[in-house]
């Protein structure tokens, strides 16, 4: 599958601590396991031109994921339009953490996105609250990290199409941390883990989780609609 | 409850057959059977001044319904961010027929809201597949429309929360014509029926669906979800 | 509105502890703020004969709310049918706690209704996760309950209808605790907290979800569906 | 996969003109396009010994698929225990058209199953309303069926967590055709077409629709959750 990870990349590059953690940027750790599982993997960043999504790129990428966090509002609405455009027409989209706040997402779903948040290095145990989705494929009754940034409701998002995740954590907050949508002809996953100081996408179950969703959102080989005016159907043949 | 009814008023001033289905314009016979139910209800079209939905007159309804068609493009910008702002903080919104193109619906649905339609005055039976509902209080186990403007699938809107009717066309076509959806703070009716040539606000089952739908949208009292950063919540006491 | 609220009222007999906490038993507890609400609230209890539940009472009742625990197996399975049955004719239905096993609710699901649990006193914090729902009407962003029996998930339910609770423990599990369905022409709220030895039922939040949830879970007027064979619909009037 | 085809094997046996559609019996015609498809596929019937379901066949089973419709109360009810308690441990279940009525469906569902019929040889129109679904992938816009017995609304089911197909008929009926449920561990489809006088099995979108069924349908390799008495989690490692 051709898979394009996109992610801002500042973080970084200005922290030394952050760039610890995931030298290469966080989008080299996402890809990792991705290209593990096979899939031609592309990577896309916020300073290269048009943001690294161009039309022909997005034109060839199955699925998309996205980590973004203190740039949001540096994305080009019209690379904004061009990423919704392909959700609908059937590009997979799995929006990470942060990324809750992006245009992309804000847009797909039509709320806020809006949540509640607390850095303090708290346990996070997300719970498979749907052990039937393949999205938890292969994942335990949970999915443990010793430390993650607090996420916790109310989450303004419309009601989730499935929830596969619920997430604790230390101080009592919960959190429905996976949940997807279908949009147009495309699929969306949101998965709730992965602060840049906190090495979760070194997290074996967290990895697999991406893998199973890439599969899961890849692009249905189904009949695109017609819309508009539509004659009366003929079955005189 | 304090319901504002929102109309674009076109047609009704530029075709002498459709004023005379609808003499003083849909708003007024959408209004009707809300007054009769004793609400205060209050109407608005698109050529007033901020298309009559002033930042006063959306703090004060507390149900929206909307019928637009042929102008959808001329409702500014900033009333749309105003009364999506309001659906979000707690207004219901109901959209009526064509109005799956306004700007409204499509930025709280985040697709595309694109249909297959035809203008040939067929009957639409609409199912009631939800007896449970409050919407379809009252209601038999379907409305009949003897002329009604087809709707048909594929309708590119997000998975309904719930679906109350089902509709058959003539022609052999279906569409899901009655679809709820939470956003926000608040609650969505999207209800298919209401061709502007036909007298389908006239109908009594209509005029009933209508009815129920504001009740069920009003705001619920709940408290304002806390959003941003959130200390540990003190069980010290 | 008539109501049944239905205790196996066991507890509060061996046990002269529970017998403090729920004095007249958990029926009065559960009833006292439906009454001071202004419904007539009958109650019913295991050891009366057809266990208070005559298809008299029943033919009565608009919300029947169930609380039951070690006696589940006692419960007749003709009584049992007799629930059922009026469930899907329409009337409310509102299990309670340890009522997830019992067998109402398990023959409603089609599934085990099974999960974790410890009794240990932990605290509960209920958050709501849809501040739109009438059952959540007047309630902040959680409820908290300082001793309360953990349940934890996997919770062996069919995917919820709506969800609009969800529960932390201190332990770090998670509950979905307020979950809706629709079950025949009925309607079906399944409220997790409640355990005998703690005074649960006196927390005023959870008497005002009570309060909510009868007006929610009230029947439905809706036309009696139709089945069987079906004669082609007469449009020639 | 290894795949089961359960089939009551009435009607070919006992009417000629049925035993001309499907020479060798219902589950033939639904075994080829899976043999096709290059899966293991069984066939079991109910004159057989328990059914031809016995415990061994059953726990090779990723996926059943059940025809029924005159003999559903001649299914035994511990073959019946049999299948729910596999369906509820992991089993995919695809239950075909008059299979509505089964035990084994109405134990999984809790409700009546019922519905309008009318064997009148109607053309069926089945419309994609999810075209993200795997299980409409290669589907065109709808699947056409010339003639069908007709099964209209209200159909007594809980409201499906996924909707796939709605139908059309001649006579201006419409029914959710195609309906997804998690069960336990288990994916449940239910499929409306076919009818034993009508060649709907050899239609090439039907099985079409079949073999993308059962690949959603097999079960998902997750830990089995744990229920019961849970000690506090220990994070002392």
């Amino acid at each position: 599958m051709n898979i394009t990870v996109w992610n801002e990349f500042r973080h970084e590059q200005s922290s030394e601590e952050i760039a610890k953690v995931y030298p290469g940027g966080i989008h080299e750790a996402i890809a990792k396991p991705l290209r593990a599982a096979g899939h031609n993997v592309h990577t896309a960043t916020l300073d290269e031109p048009e943001h690294g999504l161009t039309q022909e790129c997005l034109d060839k990428t199955e699925v998309l994921l996205w980590w973004g966090h203190v740039a949001h509002g540096e994305v080009a609405d019209e690379v904004v339009d061009r990423v919704v455009a392909r959700v609908l027409d059937g590009m997979g989209l799995i929006v990470l953490h942060s990324g809750h706040f992006s245009k992309v997402f804000k847009r797909l779903m039509g709320t806020s996105c809006d949540l509640k948040w607390r850095e303090a290095g708290e346990r996070e145990l997300l719970w498979v609250v749907d052990p039937t989705h393949p999205i938890a494929e292969g994942v335990g009754q949970f999915i443990e990290l010793e430390h993650e940034e607090m996420y916790g409701e109310h989450f303004d998002i419309p009601v989730p199409d499935e929830l596969i995740f619920v997430s604790s954590f230390t101080g009592g907050e919960v959190f429905r941390s996976g949940c997807t949508y279908r949009r147009g002809r495309g699929k969306v996953f949101y998965f709730r883990p992965g602060h840049e100081e906190y090495p979760t996408y070194h997290n074996e179950d967290v990895q697999r989780v991406l893998q199973n969703a890439v599969q899961w959102a890849r692009p249905t080989q189904a009949a695109q609609p017609k819309y508009g005016n539509a004659p009366f159907l003929d079955f005189s043949r």
